[in-house]
């Protein structure tokens, strides 16, 4: 079996590709490997061990192609492209379209991608220069250059006899363009709606001309909620005069989409890109800027239970519950963080309802702090027999969930409108408030409700 | 100002809407309201506070129509819609198509539900009964039933005049089926290729034969998948016996991804559905399960505490110190987690690899780990001026990191062999480990390294 039931590659069939290559047999790995898709084959790389790759390439020839690498991983990617010579580079990019072709240059040592480019045909080196003249992740970047636009009077029979005709057009397109004597998008027409009347109508007349324009410097996670809310299939791009450049179809937007989602649980929880396939370095060095960041606020939650020493040595249940506060303040705030980030990503949280929604997390912080805080006050009256600790600790979880729900959905508000990434350093906030809050909350009533000293 | 540079509703025109409404300016509201596209005013609603919703609706009269309901927001959606007539729901479910009527049906109460069916034309609720027969979040719910299949014979030219003449087909299409007599997807063809082709080029030539096929029954997470791996524009949904039922567009698709990437973000921090519109009585139930789950944790974490009551007496600063210690681990264990979780739903993770990724994720325990620990232990050490407990601190850091990458890779490993979602309960046991782990390891070293006792 290739495929198990939820259509990843199985471990048996990776095994067997990789025993033959190991055996030298190259030619089972490739009678293996050749009927499988592209984006299989992209698959198979990323489950293969690094060290096998470049053997595997070598077993696979002509059915490791260009589509191949487009359809792969970055990480993996950047791999394999790194041990070709530029000229073998040259010749996958010059079988992609343009957006994918700058997706395997652009990660490129820049001697690297100037040998590239001097190994391309003309033609493809100025499409590829222009589309890395862009910012990254701009919709310069990822747009095609190859495009179907026609003039205002055309009729559908003259289009077809059009597209008919002119064998250098391209045949990836799901909609045409319709484009004033400057250059102009004025119109937008669907391919059924093409094939859907007579010859004699005017392309003009079926054509739609609310159309959404994306000027090429748009960052792609724009882009990408442009496609969701307006449900688009592709979208003209131009330039700063408004004149057609490019065009942006769906099956780019999907991976957008995913990537910037992931982007978001990824930076959350402090873990960088967080691709498994990222070399080593890289996630280290992401992941120890966060920890130490950590370290530094915990320091500063210490540093106020250290104020507290005394009361802990004559009560030392302060000691065994007081971590039950902060984590449970943790929690709280983490909850009303996700749910505030996505919110923002989505552009479902504006201006509009943001003083709606912090009352909102308030009324639930209520709700979910009295229920909690009854909980863990009966608990730890009965355990220890003292009701007064009971009280503390239940009025010391009340008010650290209020405080988590608050800071939860008012730092990454803030953090939005000041144009920094919310998803970046929110929890180190949400966190270093509701640990030493907290700590404070609970040592600080204990002590002011006469309990110890 | 009606749309900000991100491309929101601006404030000022929701406060404009709003208040025309409210000076029982029905006129000025739908003046403002009429120009914006239906997603637009899907968001108006989503903006408008919740007892103001219905006003707004009258307000707007017929340009609140069916396109607007299906763009909006489910709960925002369900709050509106109960509010409604039977009769007026089943006009707005017969202007859209089968997947967006479901959409707006499928939440109803089972008595509300029967009364629109009951009202609908019988060959709208004959779909719509077919496509509710079929699981929540199945194929079957999402497809449409409106699609273009042609037989294996035709010529380019005969499609071209079929599609012409008949005027009740959809237009709402990217691709055509071509099936055999059995009704069977013998292959897929792009309009693009219909468009450039001559008139007696037969379609069977034209048309690709290596189709992904969806069943009907598969969820559509996994349809997701699909559509991101093969990018596809549209894919043919076919029943038990191969027969062509349905198809889903990538316009759908595209809303799914971002709800599965999100159900992982808030499932993760124990947000349940975690949307802004969500009944407060949905979020509170979600939450407070999530953090009573955690409150049973921490008690764990307590109970380990508890046992070192005379270690912490003797030496307060082990009071002081431990919640770095768990802090520290319980962020180690988050990054692999998000990395893991993320990994699986995307089915980059799978048998191949895991035994690779455990091993990468334990190496860069041990480079974080050793870096963390060092500047704790340092840190400790200056300020008590004590180098056995610098020791004993960094000793534990270092294990608690250990632990953390283990577990945060192979419970939901684990979690997802036994086909449970490892985005629901990963986070709960692995925090339980680090916090408990965390507390057991620095208070035991402690002990056993005589620096108490």
């Amino acid at each position: 079996m290739v495929l198990d039931e939820d259509n990843r590659l199985t471990r048996d069939f990776v095994n067997r590709v990789l025993q033959a290559v190991e055996d030298g047999d190259n030619h089972e790995a490739y009678r293996l490997v050749e009927p499988l898709h592209e984006a299989d084959i992209a698959d198979l790389f990323e489950l293969t061990p690094s060290d096998e790759r470049g053997p595997l390439a070598i077993a696979l020839g002509d059915v490791m192609g260009a589509e191949v690498l487009a359809e792969m991983n970055d990480y993996v990617r950047e791999d394999i492209v790194d041990a070709l010579p530029a000229s073998v580079v040259a010749a996958f990019a010059e079988q992609l379209e343009t957006d994918d072709a700058v997706a395997i240059i652009e990660d490129m040592e820049e001697d690297d991608q100037r040998a590239v480019l001097a190994e391309l045909d003309p033609e493809d080196r100025a499409a590829i220069e222009d589309a890395l003249s862009y910012a990254e992740e701009s919709a310069g970047r990822i747009m095609q250059r190859d495009l179907v636009a026609v003039p205002e009077h055309m009729s559908v029979g003259q289009l077809i006899d059009y597209l008919r005709d002119h064998h250098d057009l391209t045949t990836e397109f799901w909609e045409i363009f319709v484009v004033n004597p400057q250059h102009h998008p004025v119109g937008t027409c669907r391919l059924s709606w093409i094939l859907r009347n007579p010859r004699s109508t005017p392309v003009s007349e079926i054509m739609q001309t609310e159309q959404t324009l994306i000027p090429v410097d748009m960052d792609q996670e724009e882009v990408a909620l442009r496609f969701q809310k307006y449900a688009l299939i592709s979208a003209a791009v131009v330039d700063g005069n408004g004149r057609l450049v490019g065009v942006i179809t769906v099956d780019d937007i999907v991976h957008i989409i995913q990537e910037e989602a992931d982007e978001d649980i990824l930076r959350l929880s402090g873990a960088g890109e967080g691709d498994i396939n990222e070399p080593l370095r890289e996630s280290y060095s992401a992941r120890v800027r966060w920890l130490i960041a950590n370290l530094g606020t915990a320091m500063v939650a210490s540093f106020i239970i250290a104020q507290f020493g005394a009361a802990i040595q004559t009560l030392v249940a302060l000691a065994v519950l007081m971590p039950i506060v902060a984590s449970i303040g943790g929690n709280a705030g983490t909850q009303t963080l996700a749910v505030t980030v996505r919110a923002l990503a989505t552009n479902q949280l504006t201006q509009s309802n943001t003083a709606r929604t912090i009352w909102r997390e308030v009324r639930i912080a209520v709700l979910t702090g009295f229920t909690v805080a009854i909980l863990a006050g009966l608990g730890a009256g009965l355990f220890y027999s003292n009701w007064i600790l009971a009280a503390v600790i239940s009025g010391a979880i009340l008010f650290n969930i209020l405080i988590a729900a608050f800071s939860g959905v008012a730092i990454p508000v803030f953090l939005d409108r000041l144009d920094q990434d919310p998803a970046v350093s929110s929890s180190i906030f949400v966190t270093m408030i509701t640990d030493s809050m907290g700590f404070l909350i609970f040592l600080g009533l204990a002590v002011a409700s006469g309990l110890v000293g």
